[in-house]
């Protein structure tokens, strides 16, 4: 299966990269960047330092630094200066491309009409763009898996919105309102999917130098979540996003409308799920309201560790 | 105990104001009308009609017909055309008083400093307007129990928001933030606690005349939950929030700010809970997180049936 994953790397996007990478049977045509977990520069060059480390044969392409009418919020709390938490990784410049991720997406998904699922994980600023910018995209794409909202749980940046549709409301309506296939994997299930400090020790020993790096990472985020947010490990947020793109049956999904609300002032960028058609809108996206967590868990350590069978 | 009870009658309002009216020790001061389930000029004919059947010593004080800045939104739906459902009461107009609600709860606050407990089971219409037009009544005023809001769940309105702060929203934000210490009884408690169909039954045989009424008014209601809500039984709002303002033993509070959205679109009216202080906001409110809904139940049909020891 064809893949575009559309990352602000930020620690969890790189063990998404990874992940997508190494998934069996999948093709990853590329990475696109955007403005998000970090500004557009760093997650840039982030994604050609993981693209390098893990040898691959695409290439980043760097996208929007900017959300579509506000100004770029950042997580460097999250995921440190860096953005790759305690890693130092050599430099990928060779692997950034000269073409705008935008323009990437729109040429792909038009040179293989519905063959390619298209992961968000950061804002939606390219995706939404790129939807904009060639209004067929939305039917030719075969779906696009989002990683964003809090639909019915609490937010992570307020008590109503989590960080990717917090940063750039707008692009997520226009995203959830494209016509495409869209599948939500919001915090109602990537607070469940969580990296302890024991699964981590096994990536840093049996890991070789991407688990290694891995570990490094994460032990900067995994120390966020366990003091910020007092849960006993990290959540893999993008990675899930990457494995419900490949796998539906890790999830169970609902058809709902969501709503993004752009106009709100203490609820700027909540998703409002309208499970009881309170609001008599179509359903536009498919929200993952339940996960296999320990089989998810299992999937991502056995890519991630080579040792699926 | 003093109390003052802002209502917009509708049904379970109807039982709110035989619990407190019935309740051994309570003093109530009156009852002030609103517009919310049903314009203000039936919320108040209903008012005084309950008060007849009672036989009370108080009176009604029609209040404020429309929200501070919003059109009117009634619920006709759930309370039937009359607002109390199938029962056929006798008219009540001597009990109602030719005064205005916002001045009754000015006057008696006033007069009896640190004594009186605001009840506000409707839109929050009145008491804000109080507030505004005595900006020392804060400070004089025991305590406002408000039944409203949907912090940690799904509201009834809309996903994001409860009826009574859907309809003035600006009102509620008024109130929470007035300085006075605000107890919030939301759907968070108040839809743990459903009559069923067994309990109306022992209520229409055991409970006399007013049990009689009650359970035609209730048939109605209840059956808009079973049918509506899918839900086991119809919620007792209303009557929660009196039993709070009277024995803080029936729920589990947490002090915390909650704001109400008033700019939102989808979001128009959601209260958000900032648990995590995340606005580093002052809490302003109590909120009721949890309810012990079996001894909350059982007192409420002891007082209703006379039966309490």
């Amino acid at each position: 299966m064809k893949i575009i994953l559309d990352v602000d790397p930020g620690i969890d996007d790189a063990m998404a990269i990874a992940l997508a990478h190494k998934w069996p049977g999948v093709e990853l045509l590329g990475i696109t960047t955007v403005g998000g977990n970090l500004p557009l520069e760093k997650t840039t060059d982030n994604g050609g330092k993981i693209l390098k480390l893990l040898g691959a044969n695409c290439k980043v392409y760097p996208g929007m630094a900017e959300p579509l009418f506000r100004e770029l919020h950042t997580a460097e709390n999250i995921h440190g200066p860096t953005g790759l938490g305690y890693a130092q990784l050599p430099d990928g410049k060779e692997y950034i491309a000269d073409k705008h991720g935008v323009d990437f997406i729109i040429e792909q998904v038009n040179k293989y009409p519905k063959e390619i699922t298209l992961i968000g994980v950061g804002p939606l600023t390219n995706i939404a763009m790129a939807i904009k910018k060639d209004p067929s995209l939305a039917e030719k794409v075969r779906e696009i898996c989002v990683m964003g909202g809090a639909v019915f749980t609490q937010g992570n940046v307020t008590p109503a919105a989590e960080f990717n549709i917090y940063v750039d409301p707008e692009s997520a309506e226009i995203v959830f309102n494209c016509g495409a296939e869209v599948i939500l994997v919001g915090l109602d299930v990537t607070l469940k999917v969580l990296l302890t400090k024991e699964h981590l020790e096994v990536i840093r020993e049996k890991g070789g130098v991407l688990g290694d790096s891995i570990a490094k990472m994460t032990d900067f985020y995994l120390q966020r979540y366990v003091d910020g947010n007092k849960l006993p490990g990290c959540a893999l947020h993008d990675p899930l996003a990457v494995a419900v793109a490949l796998d539906k049956s890790l999830v169970k999904m609902e058809r709902m409308y969501v709503g993004v609300e752009t106009k709100g002032e203490l609820t700027r960028g909540a998703t409002v799920g309208d499970k009881l058609s309170r609001f008599n809108k179509k359903a536009n996206v498919s929200l993952c309201t339940e996960v296999d967590s320990e089989r998810f868990l299992k999937t991502f350590l056995d890519i991630i560790l080579d040792t699926a069978n």
